[in-house]
């Protein structure tokens, strides 16, 4: 039994890009492992990475773009997990949960039958603060 | 009287993007409907979005340009309050508060006169880190 | 002794910019200064910035780099340390530590060879998490 057991991660997923949803879903998927509970709530462009197809075109940041072909050569050299791999590998864990925010769908005309399956609840800023309110660590990526 | 009475949300607004500060905005708003402080820390290009007419020129990040149109459109079809209608709301309730960063106006040459009429304080991350201290949620924006 | 003794300051950088260095850097000098921990954990482009020489070449994001210019002169003639100068002077401290995320160097074919002298630690997420939960601030930077 881990001694962080009853811990909680609570991460808001602002950005779209491929390195920022590595982040979330690492730290995400370690937390799991070490018996934390771990919540990511999508919002603006990381909603927008919820939508069909959208995550596997995921890029690098316009800062950071001359790196992007590197980076994709290890990763599929380390023979690294997708993002969506690693998504729907959280998403069996009860440990773990995800939210997707409901104004952002709607500044960017995106409806419930746009998004991946895996998303289960659609939901406002409060739930997310509720749930950020007793969480350990809390990170805004 | 909400059970999350008592607790505080404290922001460091780096970014100084449409973007980043609807969801600075929302968050604030949403903590102080819930009885929630909400205090945020303008620094660095968050800061100079506190410079005078700044706020209603904030666009979306590089690398998200291309969606900043639809965006703009899809929110003004909502009705959406623009972030400095938000930020005038949040100055009417004593749970919210904001710091504009001293270090960042002496980097960017912006001075007091310069600034909107609702900042009120002018201090140094010492002060938002004895405030992020005792707060339950800490994001970096 | 200082009513903040005993805190936490926990923060990710994943960003490789000059303007997140300086957050990351000014937030974990200040807490060393009021005697809170103040822990790094280097990922991604972050991590590329501990690659010797990179640091002092770190410019400002895309969205922000028509600032660049402005900001190096005002940051000289105010004889603001460089982040570097910051990183060393906040290693003398033994409430300061610094991580190095092993995956990411993997991804960007970096050996700890490369790395400026400053590193000690090479580790995983699971670590940061550790220090993470137990922290009283966190950020992702």
């Amino acid at each position: 039994m881990s001694e962080k057991e009853g811990k909680r991660l609570a991460i808001v997923v602002e950005s779209g890009t491929v390195d920022k949803l590595y982040c979330a879903f690492i730290l995400a998927s370690t937390a799991v492992a070490m018996d934390m509970e771990a919540h990511l709530y999508f919002t603006f462009f990381g909603l927008q990475m919820l939508v069909k197809g959208a995550m596997e075109k995921a890029g690098l940041p316009a800062t950071y773009k001359h790196l992007e072909r590197k980076m994709r050569e290890n990763l599929e050299r380390m023979k690294y997990p997708t993002p969506y791999e690693m998504l729907k590998r959280l998403k069996q864990s009860n440990l773990f949960k995800m939210y997707a925010c409901s104004p952002s769908m709607e500044m960017f005309g995106i409806k419930r039958e746009d998004l991946i399956p895996e998303v289960e609840e659609i939901v406002g800023a409060a739930t997310f603060l509720e749930i950020a309110a007793e969480a350990d660590v809390t990170l805004f990526i």
